[in-house]
């Protein structure tokens, strides 16, 4: 398979005059979506009815797109299921490694990771009780963290902000040394790169849907269990749809078979379908393609924006196995030089406190649309564009 | 306001030849929700991209639509929120009832509750540890097992299978009257009969919005928690946007206000754009009418079914004050007797072991589907026409 990234271009609307390095926040709208969401709304849900959950497939889907995810995360057939938010997936993962490792109660995770994964971590424990902890050291002191007092480590292998990526494959292996359990956020992985769970051993792994696989604005997360902890994992969060017989409507609960216990309540249809039909995009993608054209990107615009802007300082490592799919620099007027850009068209985002990120997606952004943002860029340092005060109002969010 | 349920009924696709007895289940699609998604998918998503979650209102989305939602439930404005499925909802309700009663370690439930309920609360205990438990009474028990060891009581005011209605002032108030908190699950409440949370003095509801309220297969649950606890009350399932300040990133999670820290992760917009437009529905309906209308509908199902079909034992009560919107019948061969209603087009649905469940929505259901509906089933029971085989297949969901 060698990918054709005119045709996968070809795939998405993208508004006129917009160049969008946002994609790593949330992907643009694939056109074959809007189509099939309305299928969804009008065929389905409005002729249908309630037989749509058989009918329709409704009732399978969060395990059939999950195999689907599953070839571009490296992961088995059958370990990946969707449903929910991505805090919800990793609450989780949390409480059933936690519960497989009984005789340690600290959760090992780093200051780069995505906040609310730690927050749900600080919830969890404070569920359990004062035995328990979350430890968060600095991104380059996880592996040395790893000791055996560590029951999980939940890691985010990219940077939300940085683009920085872990060693998955040193960290897991570490882990497993110390009798530990691994937890993987894929946020910023989950088609930005090639994953290798099955191959790096990994136990559980979460991500979302919304960022580099355009499944639109609340998309569902997806949850890993690997096939040897499959039968063993308990949820915490134990819905009826994750019940062995969800409509025995027995009173006790019983784990579902495998995977299926992730679920929890019903699935979002809508979201779903738009999920789907953003995934035959990548039927069309080969990763290791994906991976060399995203390096290629993100290289070209680290020396277009060096060369030309000498006051941003790169917060994303130059090693290409240390980065993501991501480009972002510091400066501290970040908020307001990313407001001068998206009034300039070009639509990358803000981190606090210093951040501008820019997400490379090969699938519709090429080394023209670099070079134009990278342009863009140097005209908005070049002549201050930043200090005009309509970008310095702050938005709700941004 | 005088609601006119012609308008009501004519605002939603309802196949030709179905009489749609399951409302109660998945409502049908509102005509105005199809534009509206579509709208949400291709002008927003699509041209908007990232800058949607603020420029279309996404980010707000969850309390703006929590707002007109508790007019239904007469709840305070500014006391209900948006987002995840009824389970995870009530895993909230629980745990912050949980902390905020800590010197009991009892959860109160009924066996007519949806089992969904039942099993978060059981896997929360398993979370909390030993000293925690779920106690499961019979529905006519509740009233009586509420002592001082409860500390929360967790009850679904109206049963799933036979549309038993609980007495929700007289629970809250001997609840109270025993230092418990009170969770009410209102998933066969809301939008089916007037609710007043304010009033009776609930402290925590729950509900989902794909039933009654018609928001589409997955639609998102709502949660209510009273003023007088919203900034205590302590989720557990502590999300980013639960988070005070979730555009901070802070490593340290701290509540955001009032009902807001029952948010968890990324709102699902294409489910909230559609859940929007069914609520458009809603702002013509005067409740008092609504449960006017349903009160006859129901009685006009039982009786019309008890003098045809005297092999049908009724399994709803006749009292109206302890009656939902649903009418439900008990046989043997309940399962086959609903296929074959279903294919002469009145479509209810079957609850093991034997519950014909019959919902009456009168937004869209009339005296002649009444009528109808209980000439088909008399039919089929004088003709013994379940008794074909091809009515006993079983399909995964029924």
């Amino acid at each position: 398979m060698t990918t054709d990234f005119t045709a996968t271009r070809d795939a998405f609307v993208l508004p006129e005059g917009v160049i969008y390095l946002d994609g790593n926040s949330l992907g643009p709208l694939p056109k074959a979506a809007a189509a099939r969401v309305a299928q969804t709304v009008t065929a389905e849900w409005g002729q249908m009815l309630i037989t749509g959950w058989n009918k329709a497939g409704w009732m399978d889907q969060p395990a059939r797109v999950g195999d689907r995810i599953a070839r571009l995360i490296g992961a088995e057939p059958g370990t990946v299921v969707l449903g929910d938010t991505l805090s919800i997936k990793v609450y989780q993962a949390l409480a059933s490694a936690l519960e497989m490792n009984p005789g340690r109660k600290v959760i090992l995770s780093d200051s780069g990771n995505f906040p609310s994964d730690l927050y749900m971590a600080e919830g969890l424990c404070r569920t359990l009780g004062p035995d328990y902890s979350l430890r968060v050291v600095e991104p380059e002191a996880v592996l040395d963290a790893i000791d055996d007092t560590v029951a999980v480590t939940m890691i985010t292998e990219v940077d939300y902000r940085t683009g920085r990526r872990h060693d998955m494959t040193a960290i897991t292996a570490r882990a497993h040394e110390q009798g530990a359990l691994t937890i993987w956020d894929l946020a910023h992985s989950a088609g930005a790169l090639p994953v290798e769970l099955a191959k790096v051993g990994a136990d559980f792994a979460v991500g979302c849907t919304y960022k580099y696989l355009n499944s639109g604005p609340g998309g569902p997360a997806f949850i890993y269990v690997a096939p040897r902890h499959a039968e063993t994992a308990r949820p915490a969060l134990s819905g009826w749809l994750g019940h062995e017989s969800p409509f025995a409507f027995d009173l006790a609960y019983r784990p579902g078979r495998g995977i299926e216990r992730m679920r929890v309540g019903t699935p979002p249809v809508l979201q779903l379908a738009a999920l789907e039909a953003a995934l035959d995009v990548w039927d069309q993608v080969d990763l290791a393609d994906l991976r060399a054209a995203s390096l290629s990107l993100t290289d070209q615009f680290i020396a277009g924006v060096e060369a030309a802007c000498p006051e941003l300082t790169l917060a994303t490592p130059r090693d290409h196995d240390r980065r993501g799919s991501q480009v972002s620099f510091r400066h501290p007027q970040g908020y307001a030089i990313m407001q001068a850009m998206i009034a300039r068209g070009v639509i990358g985002d803000f981190r606090a406190p210093d951040i501008l990120r820019f997400g490379f997606t090969p699938l519709f952004i090429g080394a023209e649309d670099v070079a134009n943002a990278v342009e863009i860029l140097a005209e908005v340092m070049a002549k201050r564009l930043w200090d005009r005060p309509e970008y310095h109002a702050r938005a709700k969010v941004t």
